[in-house]
């Protein structure tokens, strides 16, 4: 039997909860009752707050969606030549993987069956379509090599750096890590893992 | 009502149903039911076949892991200077990837809840140490760069590669079409996506 604590939640704290369970069961898989029995208070007090599950996730996508298209207004990303602004756009999105990870990996786990999941899905789309044109800027500029398919370039990219969500666990008192790691995917996906010749 | 179709499986055949439904529906949320009804055979007709489902992942993530080991049984994975065999085994996991998609798919999205789970989570580190350690003797040899962290670069190598599983999706009529994404892969990695200069 679940004892139901007094519901000192706010719609904010409830998403924390929320996102934990959807990342450890599934979207699909977690109903209400997960919900209740996570957040240990009962349906209605959840219903109190939001009007269902799928509330809860546009919630938690956006949450990442706005983190990750808000770097590209930032000057870093609107400014300067097209691979600086690559090199920044990728630093930043490692730094809002790291500093969203629960948000970002349940971005990156949807599937599409709900309008929310499908809006997601389409929004990540937008995202990769704006960094794709950052490539071909700075493939124009002469910058990065002319003879890769810029789509799979993208792809393989955001690959590299979406795995942090798989493997990615922060580490007690490194507030500075998530810059070397940043450090390193900048290393590695431009100048690759080759010694200089 | 389902109606049941005659039994024409081979253990092989039906491996194949299963694979499908478990990368839909997650291992944890497909039920002997759900396998069932995409056969079109009873459930006990599924039982003379095998033990329940976790046999059938065991069968499916062994054929995945048995095409990744076998990579680094091959002569260009065991001849040769660290950097040549870095670079073909990654090319030969691109190929395996391409090749045994739906297979290698459910492989990378095993959670670890049961004992199979477990013991393929263990083989897929036991694979990445391996090429760990052919990373770390391309950086002895002065031909990767030493100022990154091995096991970080390893993991980001195997999450551009992996990353194929969630949008690599095969063009009828390519049979080649996975060298030359073997070959973005490996440019990508090794020289990175910056110009020369």
């Amino acid at each position: 039997m679940t004892t139901a604590k007094r519901d000192t939640y706010t719609p904010e704290t409830l998403l924390t909860v929320a996102v934990r369970v959807f990342n450890e069961r599934g979207y699909d898989g977690t109903s209400m009752e997960h919900l209740s029995k996570a957040a240990g208070i009962s349906k209605s007090s959840i219903y109190h707050h939001v009007a269902g599950k799928e509330e809860l996730l546009r919630r938690a996508v956006s949450r990442a969606l706005d983190g990750l298209f808000g770097i590209l207004e930032e000057p870093g990303a609107t400014r300067g030549r097209a691979i600086a602004r690559v090199e920044y756009v990728t630093r930043r999105t490692v730094e809002v993987l790291v500093g969203e990870l629960p948000y970002v990996t349940l971005l990156l786990r949807v599937r599409g069956n709900t309008n929310t999941e499908r809006w997601a899905l389409e929004r990540r789309r937008e995202f990769d379509q704006r960094v794709s044109e950052l490539l071909k800027a700075a493939v124009a500029d002469g910058d990065l090599r002319a003879d890769v398919d810029i789509r799979l370039a993208t792809r393989l990219l955001f690959g590299m750096v979406n795995s942090l969500v798989e493997w990615y666990r922060p580490q007690p008192g490194g507030p500075s890590e998530w810059e070397q790691l940043a450090d390193t995917v900048v290393q590695l996906a431009f100048e690759g893992m080759r010694a200089s010749r």
